[in-house]
């Protein structure tokens, strides 16, 4: 793969001709990547090295995209699912000019820097998004070629681009491998390009110690075209394996055979050569290996130049696309009006809007709100972990088909983690908004997922149901009783358990009004009827309204979901024996306003949840909760073994 | 496959001939299933109707077992993975004479019942696993089966069974079953037999909607031996496919053609079957269709008398195994003794003990710890999903391999889940105790099996390292916040943050003498100063000790893990001012005895910790701790940044 250059040999290190372009780039990504986690002393190394030729031929033949605009709708996304080798990209952004100065390579996983240990969404520009966590980064690039396919099927013309995803030896190990590679070839994904470096290595050692994997055998089995490259330094094979892999119809994964840390003598094709600094006497050899220049951080001018041309052939390909939107605008406002509002994440004029008054379960709530949203908000897409009648997103919207990307409706399949981490690529593309939906007590499945769309401050909503030991006979693998508190621990998450269906119209509305967290819906499996309609509109600023409000009450019941209306009872048993109890519906107890400073003066309170009580702690005086598993039965009768009836309730009450 | 029996022909239902035992078998089966749901009044039909000719011939023709001794360590193991279908593993229980009378199977999902919607492990005689989060069954299977030939390795003559999983298609989507078939393909767990309930049909309606996997081709390129029997009716066939299975040297997958809710007019075949009661009308039309009694809970005397044949052929096995197991007793009570101390989870005489006060990481400490136990306690197996040394479990023992299983160490990949439910396999299997380590932030990736731990009681041993925003440059995907609050919040788990190596020492202690729930040690990657030896054998009972004792103290500082250090320099630099703090090392926070009814007169409080403080409240007046994602930085930083310094926390002592 010979290139000219304008570049005179003189400015190139001693081993490089002027025809070498590509070597010295590859070279220059090398010492760059190993230069920034030198001067840090923390870092990996192996990945950029290994990865290099690699990552140079996606970036300098296939990946279409203008360094200027990294905000550019239609560029294509490259994801860098081992995360760890952030080196690697921060290398590619800074040397094709995104807004990443040499002085914050400089000042690799450095506070405050640019460059942070693993890559993260909104805070590097040109960072696609955040990855480290395993596995999360491919599922994350299936969202992101499937929002792709999406788009094009709304906006033809304007939607034309490749996603295009690293991943390391143990993404492929990972569970969510599995999930998300299975529902791209289901869904037939073909701009969807995974390249594996292929380095055998792994933390502990040989990939050999822990796995047999035939990775290709494996991806043709999910409908992935596949093909190995078995020389990782050989552009030439590589550029040929990705322009067949975008060619295939399918998703592809092309193997691409590498060695850790290549070119670092002593340590290369080792996991010493993984997760630390190769040290100045390693780093030296192989300069001298190469004859590459000593000071660090060196960038050959031509380098520079081919990495100019290169954006400016990207800028190009963005001003045509540019030119072609104007005429889409020109042609059609009204479309190009939305499609500014679905990118810019602006909710429509029109109000998402339910009759409220009925008795229903709030799954069943939300989903005449979910109806309506998903009519008011076209961009509204999301889906279920195989219980869409069970969790209540069984509207009737279209489903998206492999041959139809129209539909508004994904089959997740029994997925959890796969579908949060797809929501979150979808999220993370633009033009969407995305829900997802399973059980409560299947949150665990997902959660390393939530936590990223926290961390990426996504608004991915999900609808978690069946959210207490209300759900009976199914038991406790299916009873949640610690999730509720352990989402709210998670920064960045709104949770929100509304207890009648105006509550859950609040809930959805303040889910779809938040753009910078995901909201999480706690919602019942049981119908709740209707309560009082007061103080709704004060729910998303103080978290709270009262619902029962007698003259001087003798205490509070802080309550939440279906257990305000146990509150309510409870509180009319009391009042039979001239006790007065305000109830309070708590929808969003983090914003709670005395959260953590309680007035010495208040009133005696006592929380009520179906949960474990501890995040209550400070917060009320006295708490009925569950605190252990819960048991298969029907019900109602689970409910009274723990201690949740009115009369129980009420007991505790006067004993408090 | 004609049968003779003793039952005359008047006995039996109309279709069938004495020769058909075994399709009476089968339906005797089915509508034991569909009449337990139909009592219930809720369950899932559809499983056992299609699966029970499968699992019928591997109950009849394979599975070798006692149900007079369901604790005969030789037994074969049977893990129903898609544990929604119990109502036929109670079918199957109770025609075999397990302790399960037909009293229960009317009781089925009824509070108190011996039929819980799921199965649950130690709760019905001859239950192997909790099952019903999907994916997990597969998962401890292979656990099992691991077992076994560790087990074999240790005691050849007494060891000789197989472990045999009926799965679900959602076990096959869940991204755990990648990472446990992929260990199996790797260690040739060749007694491990799968068999692949394929009936195509998930709760949202067709398989096809959501997967296009080809599951044989799958398992195949894991290493597995895979074969296809088309006619899930047919009991010849799969009674072949079972013994092919068993014959082959790796791990085998039998995916067995059904259809769900078989003989059900009108529901068979469709996800209607799945998860609701047939009806009467349904259910009486089955019954028509092939002549079946019109009573509820119908079993045939010739069945039963099969069945307890059947039961007498596996007692003899038991027997006669018994009878090697007194020769050996006989030949090597040494090793009887031990075989025994194991099996029953005792203690050695010999405590588990390391030279004390040196300043070093509590997971070094954990390290010298786990090596002096692994001696002491020769059952006690366990290892990394990828990150031995980082973590402290490369101790030098030996790694088993698919040669030899010897070893009690076990490369697990990178596979958090897979790692967690394989141990939690093993240790239902009994005569090991086990233990796993990963990052306290990867915990989320385990957190399902951990909850399956917890639920079954087994002390699973966690190693969770990396514990704070101290880990530094790796940045917020690698800095735990909220994970050790999240993880105190799950029942019958015990978390321990030891502060220097002799609390580390005695949380190891904690954890091996827990034998009713898990054990998750938090441990630092940065060096701790050794604290004073004071109050250590009180922290079990009580949970914290006072490391710092100022006579009348104005102020206590309750601190875990490495803020203990913080706040004893803290509370230094508030001696200089005349402020008199006490410091507590917590060790196990829900052990206070205090917790949730602090004493109104009590000192003010400060609690410190690297997390989210929102479980301290209610403990502590003031709470120091994180409640935001961390930032990548140096270590030293990130916590100066986040306010984690003695001078800050003395200041917001002072405050306070």
């Amino acid at each position: 793969m010979a290139t000219t250059s304008s570049a005179t040999a003189a400015a190139l290190p001693g081993a490089f001709g002027p025809d070498d372009v590509d070597s010295l780039a590859v070279e220059t990504i090398r010492f760059l990547a190993a230069d920034m986690v030198e001067e840090a002393n923390s870092g990996h190394p192996g990945l950029p090295m290994g990865a290099a030729p690699m990552a140079w031929t996606l970036f300098s033949r296939h990946l279409r995209h203008d360094p200027s605009r990294s905000d550019w709708a239609d560029r294509d996304r490259f994801v860098l699912s081992a995360g760890h080798g952030s080196a690697l990209l921060y290398a590619l952004l800074h040397l094709f000019g995104y807004d990443l100065p040499m002085d914050e390579l400089r000042r690799f996983r450095q506070l405050g820097s640019a460059t942070p240990g693993h890559p993260e969404f909104g805070h590097t520009d040109g960072v696609e998004t955040t990855t480290g966590p395993l596995g999360q980064g491919l599922a994350m690039a299936v969202g992101l070629a499937l929002a792709e396919r999406m788009q094009a099927a709304r906006y033809p013309d304007l939607t034309d681009h490749h996603t295009w995803a690293l991943v390391g030896d143990g993404c492929l190990m990972e569970g969510v491998s599995h999930e998300a590679a299975s529902l791209a070839g289901h869904l037939g994904l073909g701009r969807l390009v995974v390249l594996a470096d292929d380095n055998r290595i792994t933390i502990d050692g040989d990939v050999e110690l822990a796995s047999s994997d035939d990775q290709l055998a494996r991806f043709a089995a999910y409908g992935w075209h596949v093909s190995r490259v078995d020389d990782g330094t050989d552009l030439v094979t590589i550029d040929a394996a990705l322009t067949a892999a975008k060619a295939d119809p399918r998703p592809s994964l092309v193997a691409v055979r590498t060695q850790i840390g290549h070119g670092a003598p002593g340590v290369e094709g080792t996991a010493k050569a993984h997760g630390s600094p190769l040290g100045a006497e390693v780093l030296a050899a192989a300069r001298r290996r190469i004859g590459w220049p000593e000071e660090r951080f060196h960038v050959p001018q031509v380098i520079r130049d081919r990495c100019a041309a290169l954006a400016a052939q990207g800028a190009a390909h963005r001003a045509a696309w540019e030119q072609r939107w104007k005429e889409f605008a020109a042609a059609s406002p009204g479309e190009a009006g939305e499609w500014q509002r679905r990118h810019a994440r602006r909710l429509p004029e029109t109000p998402v809007s339910i009759p409220l008054g009925a008795a229903r379960a709030t799954r069943v709530a939300s989903r005449e709100v979910l109806r309506c949203a998903s009519e008011v908000l076209p961009e509204l897409v999301g889906g279920s972990a195989d219980l869409a009648g069970s969790t209540g997103t069984d509207i009737g919207a279209t489903a998206l088909t492999r041959d139809d990307f129209s539909g508004t409706r994904i089959n997740f399949g029994i997925r959890e983690f796969g579908m949060a981490a797809v929501l979150n690529g979808i999220s993370v593309h633009g033009g969407f908004r995305v829900y997802g939906s399973t059980f409560l007590v299947f949150s665990d499945y997902l959660r390393p997922a939530l936590r990223l769309s926290a961390l990426m401050r996504q608004p991915v909503v999900y609808l978690l149901t069946h959210d207490s030991v209300a759900v009976g006979e199914d038991g406790p693998t299916h009873q949640p009783v610690e999730h509720i508190e352990s989402l709210r621990l998670i920064p960045n998450v709104a949770v929100l358990r509304p207890a009648d269906d105006a509550e859950t119209l609040e809930a959805w509305r303040i889910a779809l009004e938040r753009t910078d967290g995901p909201t999480v819906l706690i919602l019942s499996r049981q119908s709740l009827p209707p309560l009082p309609a007061t103080g709704l509109r004060d729910l998303a600023a103080t978290g709270a309204r009262t619902v029962h409000d007698p003259e001087n009450p003798d205490v509070e019941l802080l309550a939440t979901g279906s257990e305000v209306h146990l509150a309510l009872a409870a509180a009319d048993l009391l009042a039979a024996d001239g006790v007065r109890a305000r109830v309070r519906s708590v929808l969003w107890r983090e914003r709670l306003p005395d959260v953590g400073r309680r007035d010495p003066g208040a009133l005696p309170s006592v929380s009520i949840e179906a949960g474990v009580s501890q995040g209550w702690r400070g917060l009320a005086d006295t708490s009925v909760g569950v605190e252990t598993f819960g048991v298969s039965g029907p019900g109602e009768q689970v409910l009274t073994y723990l201690g949740l009836t009115p009369e129980a309730v009420a007991d505790r009450i006067r004993r408090s």
